[in-house]
Formats: C-alpha cells, structure tokens, sequence
C-alpha cells in the first residue's frame, strides 16, 4: 500500500498516505423503556500517514488521526486531531530492533494487527486493549526475530498509568513472544488476514505489569494495588485450493488486585479486572466474484468483568464479508452483531442488548 | 491552484496545498454601557489539504483546519485542528457521482461556494449555514450533470442533528437542482467569482428535511417537531468590455416547527426558525490596476430570526474591495460592514448595532 | 536540514520535515508528605512541518505541533494538534520583511532560538517566555538587516492579552534590535549554538508594551495598568582549535503595574511580575568522540516573581551534554538539574525543592 514517496539524500525517502473508514452504523437496543433505534454516519478511522527511512537503520513514523469523526454528534468543526502514532526506529538488525517514541502498546495480537487489515469489520470493541494505554503508550520498545524469524521477541516498558491517582509513579513493562511454525510473520504489527499470500500458524503470549497503579481503598491512600495481565493468542491461515480459511483466538486476563470491587479512585476504568476470549474464523472465496473477491467471516467474543454487581459481563457474535475490489486499497465490509448482556441495564442503552448492522467502506491511498 | 503534486502508480497522484486567510478586525459596538472597540488579528482560514486521484474514477480529499484561531483569545498554544474535510469521491460519469465522508452539506449555494474564492470577505456569518451541521455533514451524496450540464443534481443523506435531544434518530436527506442557463457549473462546488472567465447564469433550489429532531416540550419529552428548510438561489457574472460584474442572491427559510418559541431543549440553535436573504454584487475592473486586479463588492443580508422577543433580527450592510495581486493565490481584501439590529440587547456586544472593519490577506500555496 | 523537497511551477517548491523530541525523565521532590519521584516518557515536541517559497519573495510556513504528548497523562489518545506556526513571508530586500500570521514574538532572544537547536537541553521552563502569547503571537513583523547585516531591527504588532479581563482591547508592540560584532545572524530565529560553524558575538535589546491588559482592582473594574518589559542579551560562540565555547546571558523584566499583589482578574498569570536571568555555556569537543560529536553544556537560571508572600522565586542549575549523531538531525542529550525554592511550598510539587534527570533522543526528518 505504498503512496505517494518522495525521496532525497542518498538513500532517504518519506511515503505519505490517506486512510479512511467511512461507517453507516445501525443499532437497535431491545429495551422497552428506550427508543430503540438510531443509525450513524461517521468516520471511523480517518488518517494521515507520514514515514520514512533515512537508510535502513533510521526510520519515523507519524500519524494523525480523528477517531469516529462525526459519531454520535451533531457536526459543527469536528473532534481533534491528534497523533495516533509518532515514533522513531532503529533496525540494527533483524534479532535487535528499537521504537523510541507513542506507538502500540505490545501486549494483545489483535491490538498489533493492522488497523486497515482486520479480519472482521474491526477489532475487539474493548478486550483487544489495555485497562491503562489502551491501543497505544508512549515508551521504547526492543524487539527482534530470532531462529530464522521462527521466533519473536518484545520488551516494552512505557509510561502505563499515569495520574494522581497512582500510588507510585513507575513504568509499565510489558514483554511478547511468539512462534511462527510456517511462515514468519516477522514485523512489529500483525494482519487480521494475510488474504492468502501465507502460509501462517503463529502461537504467542505475552505478560504486562505496572506496579502501585491504584489504591484498593482510595479515600484513606492506602492497600496499594499492583496491575498485571497475560495473554495467550493463536493464529492460523493457509491458502488451500477451495479458498483460505483464517481461523484466530485468543485469551486475556487484566487484573488490579480486585481494587474494582473495593473502593477505589472513580478514574479506575471498569475493564481493570476483565478475563475474555475471542475466536474468529474468515473464509476467502478462491478467485474473483465480480470485480473483486469476498471473504466471509465469523466472529465470537465472551467477556467477564468480575465486578460484583453481575453487569457488564457479555457475549458477541457477529458475521459478515468483506468485498476487497482492490485489496484493502478499496474494500466495502458488512457485519451484523448481537451483543447480549448476562444481567442488562434496562434502559441504559450500552448495557442492553442490541443488534449492529455496520456497512464500511475503506480507502488507502 | 495547484500546487505540489506526487504521481504514483500508473495514474495516480497526490497533490498537497496550503491556505492562509489571515485577518486583522476592527469592532465598535454602539452601545453606552460597553467599552466599545477592540482589535484582533487571526487566522480566519489555515488550511493543510491533501487531495489524490488513482484514476479518473476514485479520489480523496482530507484538509485540516483551525478555524479562527487566535479570535478573542491569548495565545498560548492554539486551536484544535479538525477534519474540515475527510471524503472519498467515485466518478463513474458525468451523471453518475458520488461523495462519501465528511464535506460540504448542499444545501445552500453560498456555503458551496469555495471559501477561498468568494465575491466579498467571506460568506454570510450565519445564515449561509443550516442549523444542523452548519457547513459540513457526514454522509453520502448523489449528485452529478445531465443535459450538457445545462442541468445538476444532487441527493444528500447524512446525519443532520445527532444528540440526546434527539427525539427519534433518522437521517437528513436533501436534495437541489440547478439550472445553468450560459456555461455551465459543473462542480460540486461553485464559486462566488469566476473572476471573468466564465458566462455564468445559474438558478438553484434546494430542500432539507429530518424528522424528529426536537421536542417542543422537551421536559416533558413530547410535541415532536421535524426540521425543514429550503433556498432558492441566483448567480450572475458576465465579462464585458468595461468589466465584469457579478450579482448573486439567494432566500433561505430554515424551520423546526417553531419549537424555539416553545419549550425546546437548551442546545436548540437560535437559528432554528430562521428566514433571510442576502444579495450582492461584484465589479471587476478590466485590466490590471497596478501589479494586480481590483474588484468592488457590495453585500446586504436581511434576517428574520422569529423568536418572540424580537430580538436577534438583523440587517447586515457591508462595502470593500478585493485586490488579486496572483489571482486567489495571493490576494489582498478589505471590507467595512455596518450591522443593525431592529431591537439590539444593549449591553450584549454582539447583539447591538456593531460596524467592523476588516483587512484580510490571502495565500494559497 | 532539509527534508523531502517537492518542486513546482517555475521557482517554487515545498519541503516537508517531521522532528520529534523523545523524553525521559525522572522527577524527585524533596518534601517529606508527597511520595516523591515519578519518571515518564513523552514526547516533549513533535512536529509535522510544511513550508515553501514561490519564489525568492513569498514564502509560507507551516508547522503542526501537540507539545509534551503523553506528559503526565494516561495515555488514551492524545494531545490535541495545533498549529504551533502558520505564516505568510515576504521578502522585498534584505532590510524589509514582512511576516504575517501566528509565529514567535520576538522579544527574549532564547525564544527565538530554535526549538530544535538549544545548546541546553532546552529553553527555559518559563522566563523565556512573556506572560501574554507566551511563545508565539498573531499580527504582522516588519524586520529587516542593516549595515551588511550587523545591526538587525525587528517591529512587531499583535495581539498580546485578549479576553473578557482586559480592560481596554489594543494592539501589543514589540520591537527588537541587535548587533552582530562577529559574523552576522541574519536569520528571524537564531540559535542556541551553532557547532563551532560562525564565529559570533551578537548583543540584543527588546522592548514589549501593551496598554490597558488588566485591572488592579478587577472587581470594581479600575485601576487600569499597563504590561511592559524588557530584556537585553548576549550570546558568544567561537571555534578555537581547542574547541567552541558558547557563552550566552539574558536579564528579562516583565511586569503590569504590580497588578498580581493587588487585585487583578484570576486569569492574570503568576508571570506578569517576573524579573529574571540565566546564563549558559557549552564547549563543544574538537573532531569526534565515537561515530559523532560531544558537547558539553550548563545552565543557571535566577527568577524573582516579586509575589508578595514570596513563593515561586526559583533558581535553577543544570549540567549535560549534547551527543551530535548526525548533527541536530539525530542527537541524544541528558542533563541533570537542581531546582530550589526560596521558599518551597511544601506538599506542592511543582513549588517544592526538586531534581530532574532527562535523556532526550531528537530525529529531524
């Protein structure tokens, strides 16, 4: 998906690109008490890319972004722009690698799989990201490929929490692995789907820990709490002659101590003490269909919360194709969702269960 | 105006611009009771755009902006930057158009006018905008020429209002039609000059509608009230040997049922009930007047804002010149503007009787 | 400096540069009752710069900026980008240019030194900038080199204080002059070293002044005063065969009437009484030290905010070193510095007693 590249020096150039997602998005909560139905235009991504080399060793990497421009709000200018990424990077070589700088946090698989490369219309609403720095955090990452790009390392320590309400200011450490049994899949970011370019089964897991990050009991400063999560995540894709079937899942475990259930500071975000799964399954029909080709695909999410009062805790299924007229350069994306809630909040819509309908259409250029 | 352009592919290319609107303001309200007059510079426009096109049949254009900055304020850092802008367009004939994202709503002419090439200063500060997404929406448009582009539609649905406030959630659809009686404006933007490049006499017409969108007794949440707006509009401008001139008019009468007289919510705009025209006209001196080309302009606005107080009615009188030294590129403009009120809030500076003087210089790169 | 340059038309061109500055740093507070230490990584400036010329006359200047993102802030997703710079140039011959927009006033030399190019880790926290339109203003400069560019003049007309607080609306004038007895610095900005490339030995003077900013007594709304200041400098850099010293001092007086000890607006900044001075010195090692180039640099600041309960008077000792790579393009920087209270106010941090330790990575693209 290179754009348009501008080079200079001897071996320098910077490549500039423009992303959009351009969402229409139906819901429909089944509360009695509610008006159940709304649709939305909005952008859900909308970015410009900045990045380039000096040579192979020196890179950057910046880019804007507006998230959901227009969601859920009459428009008057527009949400800010702010970066979703600015970062440096040394390649010393392939096993020994630096990021200097904001960029994703190296924690879930699909929070590291490409933004415009998603299997399914997107990904995890929440699971997929970090109680504190969600999808990204400002920090320096080493990180490299080992065994002939068999095997992957990552060692990110980053600012995590940050606020008043943290018992002691300290960084946040977070370390990834994983092991490509065919072929490597040896970059920082992963592909929600290779479109059946690879041959790809990849195992990986990934540890993160902040110590002091908030008080079990807030009002009195004091039963200090430490956080920690774990993930463990599988991927696999493999072009067969009667299409690519992508099957992924993962695991994810993100703990504070049980502080959610104690009496903490009200900044705590209620994701703090989340155990979810995700499985997700696509199917890219061989050849064209049309113009272009169809994949189809399957997604299913489970989420625990664990606070005591039983909401918040859902599960989501959805299934919907993915038209790539021309790769993910022009791609349209259906999906439909249902998210149902174990104990819904009658009458508080994000936490009644309802139906999505989602129709995307996305442009790199 | 073009400006720096990348090719890339076999077709494709990427053009990048920028856009200042620098202005320096003079206010002096009438009023006893308030310290009457200040000065501001600002930068009305500051625009960032990037534009691409891979073939003749799929573009983008994203434009960055911080409106105003430095108005009214101290600098310290500065404004927000925002997608003014954010669209993907897909030309597949002339009659056959379409726009999906974040871009001009088309509704009235004047807000379609280009913002960098209007016939006086600016457009109309209000009544150019409708109240629901004032200049841009999200959404997608049909739109494209039939008859020789005698003849332009366009069919616009997107968001309209989107709040709590809200009665029921449902899209805004409007359409217009133009009829190009000389050369044709085969854009979806027009222009407020052509400078005498063109033998333009167009006549439009417009309609926008969304149901639901307010409550006329929102405490008690009943009394629904749709929005409904239309304008018809006027464009002449016509080179002669002694010059050009340019007349331009247009009627809007935007409406919510009347709801602000009643018991509305409190994020009702003022301009919901709005009827108002405005006229002006244009001379362009032939030939050159020093280095660069001189323009007269005239403008008068008349609004009715309908609320039972009376106030906020107001005409507007405004008088100056625009001096293209390279065009719209560099462009110096001065305008004295006389604003009455039938019924001023005295005391409230920007609800009494004002005139306001205002030097702008205008580059686009 | 130059990055990715694109060429248009017959002379023009525009040249694209991105630069950040990734920092960490470790803060430890001396106050018995906080919990004294903290680190964190942010990315102190971070900048998307755009800026070309037609021709050898007009020039504009554009230059995205979201300063000290990931500062003290749980990273979500991050500072609001803002214009840092946007501007109009226009130079008719070496002693007349114009700039017209939002860029840096023009009154204490070090602000006026390169954001990328300081010789100290950075600027002063504070004292280097004015208390109204801190480090950038909107208006216009006319400025301009005399007599082979050793004398340079600078006239500055902008906005200054604007808001509700200020008693009477009106323009702030700057005007600057320097003496180059060296080479000449010729430029708009200088720096704050220049690598042993110019012998220099320059001298300034500023003047700033804006009537009527505030009230002493805001309440009753009287007692009118005035902001003035004024600064003088010095700066010295020589390439001996032993190395270049740099030697660089500035005395600064900001004040508006002693208003801050009586009974002004609560906007008024704890600035506006400020007298203040740092000196600074650097020796830059001749030839290279490892693959670049070592400089070693300290930093004594002394401010006296002339607050009558005597808190915020501050001095400030630093010492580091500047590790060039590839000169300011890649450059890796630490200092260590000590900041002590006259009177610390304990269990505030930022006006308690505290050191601070930076390690600061800087790419220009």
């Amino acid at each position: 998906q290179a754009g348009p590249t501008a080079n200079f020096g001897e071996q320098g150039f910077v490549t500039f690109n423009y992303a959009g997602q351009f969402w229409a998005q139906y819901q429909d909560f089944t509360s009695a008490t509610d008006n159940g139905s709304q649709t939305d235009f909005f952008l859900r991504r909308n970015r410009l890319t900045f990045k380039g080399q000096w040579s192979d060793y020196i890179g950057f990497y910046a880019q804007l972004e507006a998230t959901s421009d227009g969601r859920d709000e009459t428009m008057s200018t527009g949400r800010s722009i702010y970066y979703r990424d600015a970062y440096l990077t040394m390649d010393f070589s392939d096993p020994l690698r630096f990021i200097v700088g904001k960029f994703k946090n190296t924690f879930t698989r699909e929070n590291l799989e490409a933004c415009l490369e998603p299997l399914t219309l997107d990904r995890a609403e929440t699971i997929a990201y970090t109680p504190f720095g969600r999808s990204r955090d400002v920090g320096v990452a080493m990180w490299g490929n080992l065994l002939d790009a068999q095997v992957q390392y990552r060692v990110m320590v980053a600012d995590g929490r940050e606020a008043d309400e943290v018992v002691q200011d300290s960084p946040r450490v977070t370390g990834r692995i994983h092991w490509s049994l065919l072929d490597p899949e040896y970059q920082y970011g992963y592909r929600g789907t290779y479109l059946g370019t690879q041959r790809v089964l990849t195992i990986g897991a990934s540890y993160d820990y902040q110590a002091d990050v908030a008080y079990g009991d807030a009002p009195n400063l004091s039963d200090s709490k430490d956080y920690d999560a774990w993930t463990a995540d599988i991927f696999f894709e493999y072009p067969f002659s009667w299409g690519t079937p992508t099957l992924s899942g993962a695991y994810m475990d993100y703990s504070v101590g049980d502080a959610i259930n104690m009496n903490p500071d009200d900044e705590l975000p209620i994701t703090s003490e989340l155990d979810a799964y995700y499985a997700k399954a696509g199917y890219l029909v061989p050849g064209k269909v049309g113009p272009g080709r169809l994949q189809l695909f399957y997604r299913y999410e489970n989420s625990d919360y664990n606070v005591d009062t039983g909401f918040y805790d859902q599960t989501w299924n959805s299934a919907g194709f993915n038209y790539y007229i021309d790769g993910q350069r022009l791609k349209f994306t259906f999906e439909y969702a249902m998210v149902d809630f174990d104990q819904p909040m009658d009458g508080v819509p994000p936490l009644e269960d309802y139906d999505q309908a989602t129709a995307g259409l996305q442009l790199i250029f």
